[in-house]
């Protein structure tokens, strides 16, 4: 859990919610498994039908997995009301992605009014052991209510 | 097209037999529409299975796309044999991905004998307009022939 | 040139000052090339003083160049009185940065009302040749007049 | 302390001399604080000569010592004889960079034959109080004593 209180403490619903409407989660079998201020965990199944050349998760998938994390961390400490939309990020591969399944954890390092910034790794799981697989550093931003209406031409003139 | 010769004639070939393989590029409807020394572009309708809250492509998707299109690009430039993995890459996502369909373009921006820098780019096409969604800096390995053997504890000791 | 026209009629002006007030490009000798709409250019020696264990330009003064090229590509579409600030970079070291002297180049790739995603490079100069060095992506934003009042503690409000 | 065993016990002694050649940490005033297998510390003074328009220190500058804080912890687990270069890195600017002094931290994530994944982070000391600045993800490049005669041709070979 960070060190930062929650503006809405109805988060937990908030982002129950908008992780449904992520139709991708349920595509690839993801599911929400820890909600905290400013930390949340979603876990995974392997998938052959989501694997690059070799047989491994391919880097998108992983980056999935890792940005909605840290994506809905960051949403954790958001106001009621308001929109959360990933502004960048950078990842590094560290192993190979294979597992029976995989945990992206995201965490927010530094939340701010406009822009919060988070940090989120991606661990496989195999058996009784886990090793990391990937690390993201990135930041997204607030879409305050009043500026939500008339999504997304107003995303694109606060962007 | 780069300015850089391929080191095997048959690159077009080797590409298009290793994109069969990432069955994540037929799961999301992706094609190669694009093969040239150095330059790979690869185009995927939009596809509600893989967006995010509000409607639009999921960053991880853009990712995807993206993503093998640099790698592809950088492979088109290594040798016969040889693997290519995604070290680490950085995108910047610049408007919502809405379209009727997306192309994913990835270029050369420095070859190496290890590593290879790529740009990648993808616009969001809408009857005759395209817009650009996303652009991204990515570091893609040359596994060499005689260590992809033994796939992947090798890649890991060469990682 | 970038393709958007500036907010400020007076951007040149007010990037000289700025730059004036940035005592880290006096130290380095640094010099402004270039100052147009969405794109600025650097120029600076070889200079033994800013150098890493074999003789390069150090990353950091690299990037040095490179962000404050761009941190004024972005600023030249900015209105006046705002300020700009680095949210974050990532940068791509292609080349030892050996050379007489060096040129950073920074394009604004997508201007917004907060967030202003820029292009950067740097070339090394010898004699009539040019190599390119680093590339980097980044993020800008603009803290406007009013909350520019009160700095710093606005812009970390406003961060 | 990283849980990674040095390849050469003399790794210290190997920094401090790598550290000496590197001028620009004398120009800025630089001293290696803390050297362990896997994590080196870096502390700097303020200083006015680099600083940015608004009196922070420079994000070039903060970059300087976050990246030489983590190609030293990578570089204290590389191989007697080899060299070390950045590959590239990303770093997220979260406060402006006030204080008395700084302190820069670089810790290995992943350590590898060829490239070595680092978490960087500068610290802003005032009296008793320490803020975080700035976070760094970054990745190093090892070159071995073989290649590295005839330096540089032949790190441009290997990169």
């Amino acid at each position: 859990m960070s060190d930062y209180p929650p503006l809405d403490p109805d988060f937990e619903n908030r982002i129950r919610k908008s992780f449904q409407r992520q139709s991708i989660m349920s595509t690839i079998g993801a599911e929400l498994a820890l909600i905290q201020p400013g930390e949340v965990h979603i876990n995974a199944p392997y998938d052959k039908r989501f694997i690059q050349q070799d047989g491994f998760l391919h880097a998108g998938t992983i980056t999935t997995l890792i940005d909605s994390a840290c994506g809905y961390a960051a949403y954790s400490l958001m106001p009621a009301d308001s929109r959360v939309l990933s502004v960048e990020f950078k990842i590094n591969l560290l192993s190979p992605a294979q597992g029976d399944s995989f945990r992206a954890e995201g965490r927010v390092i530094k939340p701010g009014k406009t822009l919060t910034v988070c940090d989120g790794k991606l661990f496989a799981l195999n058996d009784e052991q886990e090793k990391l697989v990937a690390i993201m550093q990135a930041t997204m931003i607030c879409v305050p209510a009043e500026k939500s209406r008339g999504f997304p031409a107003a995303v694109e003139r606060s962007m």
